[in-house]
């Protein structure tokens, strides 16, 4: 069978252009109403009977039988003996991603995560503790997208932050185990691990059973019905973000080789039919460049059907003025990942607002970053990138502010407490103020 | 009518304590089935219907009649008019505190809120972009609970971020404006106010309606159609967090005035009848004065009523074996506000874990916190302080990563790269990998 990737061809100066543009890029996040209602039931479920709905739905779901939540407990020597069991290469590459990846986020603690304070001249103290959170849930799919590069980007903020007891949960459909996966949790130091998912893995987490311990927040993607399930729990732990389908974009200067963009575009399509794919570019002789490319390389490629309809759907090779207006459509994406494939690619990055991560020059493809560039994988999607950003240290700490007013502080604002809390008819609080005034 | 505020009698030494503690803490956040479904019907007509229907709930709701939202707009010289039409005691009290919380905001985001980026030994240069939001909606109850100072709690941080749009909304039943309010929106700089609320409101911030633009973020406190609104609208756009109700934690030594824990408990009691108020303390005389002062203090409060439940249904007084067990229980408790009232606050600091804010040492009276010294007064609450924050800058940015791979880092993560991706199956991703490593 032949396969044909052809993403839209646009151009700005298109009357139709915006129609266009908007309709290629509409996803609708709106959640199905069954799935809605059966994953409320299993939480309802799991909070009641623990251990044994747990068991239940992880023999429906995933076909694995257990007499015991014991038996879906992957001990350390097992993570062990997985990572023994690899080819040195993977070994070899594992443990080079890890320390790329801690070492990053060790920067990003230094540089963002650290506590401060300071003291005022009435020798008031004001600032912030940072700390980590106790117990952190990952959830790692299993199944046919299982990413042992996703136990890496969850499991080593986490550990960075000095968050003490990490729990990973991945479901083992028919009790498969992949060993990368078991392998990179034992390299990125989890404490526990389960072989469960779904929906009834997050409510484990989120209510804690007589095995599962309760956590504090639940991180990691799913399919819909975790992420469902993560949405319901919100408040009684905190999550990290709602996934929806990985994109890039690539502004291009027509200066990278056309098979390196082509290959990019590929490595975005090639998750999922849904994934997207857009590269912008001011000069339309590149633009056929890339498409010869896709076509050229297409064949060659594994996941082809899956890249075809990818690229089809919702692809598309946008003819910009100039990179200015580029990267002014780019803002208006806020695409998770964004590759900026120019000679100076230091003259656009000043003016690119929206990005969960973004890749500079012909040498950043954004596999380096999936995997071992150091920076999390993680990554806002679907626009979200306007709010929200990459997975972090920072989602594994939290803040307590500090106050010691002075003495002669307290002279000073407990008048002016007094007079906003009166003000707001708050007598208790306004005389707690004035009660530390000196008469 | 006479009130009585009687706190429960807990001692840890209790057979029974940790029975009575649960029971005591126990607050259910469980939604109403109907509120959660008119919540949704309302955000759906708003998305259809946008202005047209704001107004009709605006009508029905706030009783407040308007031919266009033209008309529920606060201009800005409405607001300036607000503010210089205030007494001068209050004119000042807000700009002073808006100074102080504007300079604590100022000293997050140096501490914790910048840029940063490093090269590793190939000239690989990793980092993080820090980056304001565009445009942010504040929520600002209404109606009884009218607060300004949540006007410059949530608004400063905003401005501090870099923020360009601050949207403030804040229902104004019957067409009944608060001079505070509007007179705190322009000490904060908010720049375009409607005064509508409820789930209409929230709607319309979240869709964007003709009037009303399209925000990337709502914050801000609201009742249980608010709530229900944000965590709907949640990953369409960023939301804060959804607040339960207030609470207050003192650590007494036993050293502090007892008429001042007295009121610091009252100042959280009258926000609130579900609003927590607890006092632990290892010498139970010291308890006993506490209660002699609730009794005394209590007639002379105008909110009395509010607090004799408070305290009578969610209050405890609880007598600990020593410090060292009372910071033990403040950590199961996670607080939103936490007194360290004794003589040496920093002995005990080091031991407090999960908090929102932590008030230090007698003369840091929670009311000083609230409105002026500076740091935030939106904080997590019901024990969301295991896993999240007071509002801050930090809030209203977002990060990008920042990757530039140079040529001699491509060789090496290219390979490392290639091995995962292969191992994962993504052959796309092992390609463009390796087509950027010299042959």
């Amino acid at each position: 069978m032949e396969f044909v990737a052809a993403p839209a061809r646009l151009s700005t100066t298109d009357a139709q252009f915006a129609h266009d543009f908007a309709q290629r890029l509409h996803w609708s996040a709106d959640t199905d109403a069954a799935i809605e209602q059966r994953v409320a039931d299993i939480l309802a479920d799991v909070q009641k009977r623990g251990d044994a709905a747990v068991l239940d739905y992880t023999a429906r779901f995933d076909g694995l039988q257990a007499d015991s939540m014991q038996a879906l407990e992957l001990r350390k020597d097992e993570l062990k003996a997985a990572f023994d069991g690899l080819p040195a290469e993977q070994r070899e590459a594992l443990e080079s991603a890890a320390r790329r990846v801690r070492s990053y986020h060790e920067a990003q603690k230094k540089a963002n995560g650290e506590s401060w304070s300071y003291r005022d001249e009435d020798g008031t103290l004001l600032g912030q503790k940072v700390t980590p959170l106790d117990r952190v849930g990952i959830y790692v799919p299993g199944g046919k997208a299982a990413y042992p590069s996703s136990v890496l980007m969850n499991a080593i903020p986490a550990h960075v932050a000095g968050v003490e007891d990490i729990i990973m949960v991945v479901p083992t459909p028919q009790g498969v185990k992949n060993p990368l996966v078991l392998a990179a949790a034992y390299v990125a130091g989890v404490h526990r691990a389960f072989t469960i998912g779904g929906a009834q893995a997050v409510a484990a987490l989120a209510y804690g059973t007589a095995t599962i311990p309760k956590v504090d927040k639940i991180t990691g993607p799913g399919n819909a019905y975790v992420a469902s399930a993560k949405k319901r729990v919100f408040g009684l732990v905190g999550i990290d973000m709602i996934a929806g389908p990985s994109e890039i974009l690539v502004l291009a200067d027509g200066t990278t080789p056309p098979d390196w963009v082509a290959m990019d575009l590929f490595s975005q399509a090639e998750h999922d039919e849904l994934a997207q794919s857009i590269l912008l570019c001011p000069d339309a002789a590149y633009l056929d460049a890339v498409q010869r490319e896709i076509d050229r390389l297409l064949p060659e490629m594994p996941r082809k059907a899956i890249i075809a309809k990818s690229l089809s759907d919702r692809g598309a090779l946008i003819l910009t003025r100039d990179m200015e207006e580029a990267c002014a459509l780019s803002n208006r994406i806020a695409p998770e990942h964004l590759e900026v494939s120019s000679r100076d690619p230091h003259q656009w990055e000043p003016l690119l607002k929206h990005a969960g991560a973004i890749f500079l020059g012909a040498y950043t493809s954004e596999s380096l970053g999936d995997y071992c560039a150091g920076p999390n994988h993680v990554l806002p999607t679907s626009g979200t990138a306007r709010f929200s950003s990459p997975l972090g240290v920072y989602d594994f700490q939290k803040r307590s502010s500090l106050i010691e007013v002075s003495e002669a502080g307290a002279q000073v604002l407990g008048r002016t407490a007094a007079v906003l809390a009166y003000g707001e008819g708050l007598q208790g609080h306004a005389r707690a103020a004035e009660m530390r005034i000196k008469r």
